[in-house]
């Protein structure tokens, strides 16, 4: 069924033959084929909301990379939106809501969205990359990554309206009535497991929580806010999709300190942004998940052989063991030039074939 | 000579009666007769080099609260300020330089600043707010903080030219040209060491190095770019004015990762931010260094009883040990109620009275 399963073998700590990579927000502004298809949309949302476009838009850095995995184009604020916040992308300051949750009463006008219909944008766009991914034979050239914003986020940009710097509202909110924020959590983690069951059904491998702002919180509150809320939308998909045997990857970005905490949340993986040391990451939770990560997205504004040199030494970090995917520890730039993204994944691909050849070689041992 | 020396007692990890406090920016914008006083000079770069201002707004937070350490009123940006960059402060923008440091050309340029006379409106305060600090038998209220950027802190902004989100400029920088890089370190690690030291002869009781941004870089970038440079700046404070004996904080935002190598810096004192539980601070290097944090500056919009119990149990979490001056674990928000602020520093000093108290009296060995 699948052509590449690499990606899906990394995830279940499986001995793979090199190491996977795919790129947070691969399809996106740093590639000219995407800006076009922007162009012809008209703007984020009409490019987001139609599965033609988020088809094309998916499949475009596949056809340029030997990327090992698809994600899904779309946005974590599709469920919020499709919650009646009123979402618009404005170019320069980004998504904002008309109608942020600010009090009581507007909790209390919030329901969790019907999937279908109010998502069925996604779930088509989903039946239509596995389309497009099949060669005639039905065969899947790369497993296809569905993901959602944690249910902390989500309450973040719905609090807040938009983005912010301090989390003014949101907090205040936490502190003075955490009911509150409670409840706006128990919603969002309704509609998330919702959301990604759905995903499920619709033909996604593997999921990803995408735990933007995990990382703002204090850690007695991370625990109770961001992490416990992540770990129900796991049981929820785990009980309901059992047979379904979906990874899911979680990524808190600046959740460096909370990796223990983190790996008993049931996820299969573990996003780290560039803070983390991947020998030390490794060896805290390596033997329980997988690790996703970690190149400093601005790596790749250098030349190609500084590329190539700081590639290495997160291969290197992590060693030949089993269960890492590469990856950036954040979205790539919009100002990366696309050949450098070539020159990254070409030697992820090469180094590490070459790390397991001479570790295997040395030590047939030590690769298990 | 000084008439509450509770701070420098806990930065030396000696036995206190109380956990003493202070406020990151707690001259600033929260308090009504801070921002008449800056209305009176007219914009914030007026204020900050009138020496006269400078030392009515230290005053001014000690006034309203038993605070347990003055800091001197002024900016990280004073360096590059002086070394001709064209500082200038906008509302809402923040700060920003006319001339940023974006090319071999322009590093070339750059000259590390004669601290007499360009930065004597900073050591001209120091011995002024010493002065008000001061009753009739010269017995000062409190003990005086100084303090500077940290050389990759001061870099960023230099490089920049203002405040940014993806550090794209520096960071390219940084992967394609270390070696330009390492050439502004070398020179702000000078400036600061020489800043530093002009602090010194004026009458501070400690330093503070702020790396607002250390928290920004890449594992391996984070060692050789913020961490070695704020290394040598101690060093050559130790080396230059051994005999003063001034204890050194350093505080790394978004550093919680790397306590133990910042332990290692020569710093008597690490300042943590909120995502980093002080038990587990306390346990990994308190042996060595005292810890300043780390409350959430956003616990300050809740009402006074979340806040006391939010103190408490910040204050729980390192326990009745020595070595702990409370703070938030980042600048307190332009938008808190000063009795807010209040209700904090009072309940620090009781509570942390009675946990002594109740600590030594079920075992007296304890607190040693």
């Amino acid at each position: 069924m699948l052509a590449n399963d690499t990606f899906l073998r990394a995830l279940k700590r499986a001995p793979t033959d090199y190491t996977p990579v795919w790129i947070m927000r691969q399809a996106g502004r740093y590639l000219p084929e995407y800006n076009e298809t922007r162009a012809r949309a008209g703007h984020f949302l009409a490019l987001m909301k139609n599965p033609d476009y988020a088809t094309e838009v998916t499949l475009q850095p596949l056809a340029r990379f030997p990327l090992d995995a698809a994600i899904l184009f779309s946005d974590i604020l599709t469920v919020p939106d499709a919650m009646g916040l009123g979402l618009t992308f404005n170019a320069g300051s980004g998504p904002r809501f008309a109608h942020p949750v600010r009090d009581e009463a507007d909790i209390a006008r919030l329901k969790a969205p019907m999937i279908d219909p109010a998502l069925r944008y996604v779930t088509d766009a989903i039946r239509q990359i596995r389309q497009a991914l099949s060669d005639a034979k039905g065969v899947q050239r790369a497993p296809l990554i569905g993901f959602s914003g944690s249910p902390w986020t989500l309450a973040c940009y719905m609090v807040e309206g938009g983005r912010c710097d301090d989390f003014r509202w949101i907090k205040s909110m936490l502190y003075a009535r955490p009911d509150l924020v409670q409840r706006i959590l128990d919603l969002n983690t309704r509609a998330v497991a919702d959301y990604l069951n759905a995903q499920i059904d619709a033909g996604v491998h593997a999921l990803m929580i995408f735990d933007t702002w995990g990382g703002v919180l204090a850690h007695r509150a991370f625990q109770r806010f961001s992490l416990a809320p992540i770990a129900r939308v796991i049981a929820r998909v785990r009980a309901s999709r059992a047979d379904a045997h979906i990874p899911i990857i979680v990524f808190t970005k600046g959740g460096g300190l909370w990796l223990e905490a983190l790996a008993a949340s049931g996820a299969d993986a573990l996003g780290v942004d560039w803070t983390v040391d991947l020998t030390a990451a490794r060896q805290r939770i390596g033997k329980q998940l997988a690790l996703q990560g970690n190149l400093d997205p601005a790596v790749l504004l250098a030349p190609p052989d500084i590329i190539r040199t700081e590639v290495r030494a997160a291969l290197d970090a992590y060693g030949p063991h089993p269960g890492h995917i590469f990856n950036l520890g954040h979205g790539i730039l919009p100002c990366t030039p696309p050949h450098h993204v070539a020159e990254m994944v070409e030697e992820v691909h090469t180094y590490s074939r070459a790390l397991r050849q001479r570790t295997s070689e040395s030590d047939p041992f030590y690769s298990a």
